[in-house]
């Protein structure tokens, strides 16, 4: 049940941020025990006006490449499996569609299981 | 003071999305214990590219009309309640503006009473 | 790491909207324990049909010139530290861009230390 937010600037093309969808759905699957056809996702693209980001903070070479993702699920994952699923998705957005590792940010948001109704008003998990 | 985000496709009707505010705004007061006039709803829409779903998790059958709602509220609300309110929401939208119960998708985010504040730099629940 | 998602109507001038960056940053650094440059900001501009907002809930008096600001950061800073900062937003947003204190809707959204990874893949407060 992931619901993931990805912001980056405008002007990536179609193909190229399909790739951060294909990215994303297949590190969730190797590294979050997601389930088959388990993908919810947008994309919000921003003008260079609308997205500040710290170009260096922690010693992290960032640029305008710079996708900030925010994916909120159950708190039913281990810290492990975060910090497998970010290593993932870095280097699988690395391959395609080539995205600098430096410019992947994730943050996670946890809620209980009954936080969610994924159709038909049930709450499917609670 | 609930902040609701509403992701769904680019090209719906000004009435269409002022019938989703409506329909959410009632489910919030009649299951959510919302005071009169605690409306803060956001509408982002997205072209088909920066959508994507599962259009058969969980053996539900969605489609383009997909509604991705996120809720950001108090933690004072029950498990009963957050089930009152996917079932409401799926029978308002139902009639008004006619979304199919199968296209609705709701995630709740929760914080404690701290973590609001509603205007004039004020802690309003703390 | 806080991850700052702003939301305000459309037609705002660039110069105000980076008023708003600049703003929110310095209250981070002066209230929220925030280092320098650690800076992860996004703003959304609406159009009417797709912003709801309650005009006087709280007896706040509301304007179309309303912010909506959701901050996602780590669960580290007190419930003063959080007080300090929606009151330090208020006074430095009054004063550039110039915006009204009722104006100013602030939400923090709180997860665990191993929730962020700010590039790299690494879990960088883990």
């Amino acid at each position: 049940m992931p619901l993931v937010h990805i912001s980056l600037r405008s002007g990536k093309s179609e193909t190229y941020r399909q790739a951060i969808f294909d990215g994303l759905y297949l590190a969730m699957r190797e590294t979050f025990s997601v389930p088959e056809d388990d993908q919810f996702m947008l994309i919000t693209e921003h003008d260079a006006a609308n997205f500040r980001y710290g170009a260096s903070y922690l010693g992290i070479d960032r640029s305008d490449d710079l996708v900030l993702i925010q994916l909120s699920a159950m708190n039913s994952r281990t810290s492990e499996q975060k910090k497998a699923f970010y290593q993932r998705v870095v280097d699988i957005l690395a391959e395609n569609p080539g995205i600098r590792s430096e410019d992947v940010f994730v943050n996670v948001l946890e809620g209980v299981k009954e936080n969610w109704s994924l159709g038909n008003g049930i709450a499917h998990y609670a």
